[in-house]
């Protein structure tokens, strides 16, 4: 008998590293539920919300070892080493009011070969430590959900602002553009909501974040260090 | 200010019909919580599983309408009429062993103008029931997961039966092909495992299926009544 996919049928995938449990942070794990091999690494509070989702019980924990990380701790992934760090962001909005969590949102750095990245998908409020962090860094990839705080509700799209979804904003003295404006690596938006206006080629505020150094990531993207 | 997406943010999806809560059949709907208006079609059970579930909390109860209907009962969606019927199958893999969940797999016959669509993407066992409706139908849509019960044993892809997992064979005496010979109207074949030689073109599997009279369902396939 023909099999499709004889030797195929497994993922390359061998390891996850989840920076929160929020839908867009987690969700996708549903799609590895194939009894495939592959390693879960998150914060305890993080695990502890997946695993209180009976969903997620579709990753059978004899397949999909969960492995607890702490903020600080490196790891190895697949050969490259590997750090999460607190970002200031929100707890899952599926998990707001429940009243009994800690803010447990994660930054990535990744090393190999003294080469680093650093990944922050979603950022309330920049600090030093975050700071000095992304500027050693050979490319940084961060948050730029929204050009300004109310955007969502100019546009008719929502009643929420940036701070209250967890995102400070790209424009603005608290924006991130202000906050790193003294970075020069290369440095990645993603993460951007269809509301911002950087999404739209040529407009004045692709054309600033452009001129200030930054890319506006794309799908399929591939950044070779 | 350039809004990217002014008038086209919101998707035309104005109703979901769920024939569960198993992860391939609920957890595409975490992908539309956007505040998007839209009703939610399952039977009582289904919902109560999603209710049940915090994640599914994102699709806000003022803005995604939960709507119960029973086995049997007809109702209207975007102008065609729709009635969910019971099908043999399982509880979804995330609440085995739970113990207080009745089986409340369904099918969906979907009627406009006298046209009758018939879809079942999960059935363990055929009756006369559904053989009568499905004869009745212009267009039948359903489960082939597998072309023989303990194909994925074989494959070294898995340790269950087709059986064991709510879904009947394409082979064998009690497969869905000799089930159904007698039908003549259009069948396609949906929800194929990726160990199921029938999705191998020309293979003697697909052979014998197309020369039964059955499609083997593709992406994006569109079906005019």
């Amino acid at each position: 008998m023909l099999w499709p996919q004889s030797d195929g049928r497994h993922s390359p995938i061998s390891a996850a590293v989840l920076t929160g449990a929020e839908v867009d942070q987690s969700a996708g794990l549903l799609t590895l539920r194939e009894r495939q091999p592959f390693d879960l690494f998150a914060t305890a509070p993080t695990l502890a919300l997946l695993g209180a989702n009976p969903m997620f019980g579709v990753l059978a924990r004899d397949v999909v070892r969960r492995q607890a990380v702490e903020f600080g701790e490196s790891f190895t992934v697949a050969g490259v080493e590997v750090e999460l760090f607190r970002v200031s962001g929100k707890v899952p909005l599926y998990r707001e009011g429940a009243g009994d969590l800690a803010d447990d949102t994660a930054g990535v750095e990744v090393r190999r070969d003294g080469v680093r990245l650093v990944f922050i998908p979603g950022i309330a409020a920049m600090n030093d430590d975050i700071r000095v962090r992304l500027a050693r860094a050979d490319a940084v990839m961060i948050d730029g959900t929204l050009f300004t705080d109310d955007e969502m509700i100019r546009a008719g799209t929502g009643e929420k602002t940036g701070q209250r979804m967890g995102h400070m904003p790209l424009d603005g003295e608290d924006g991130t553009l202000e906050a790193l404006a003294g970075l020069s690596n290369r440095r990645v938006l993603i993460h951007i909501n269809n509301t911002n206006p950087i999404l739209v080629d040529g407009s004045p505020e692709r054309v600033r974040v452009e001129q200030a150094g930054w890319e506006v990531a794309e799908d399929g993207q591939e950044i070779v260090l």
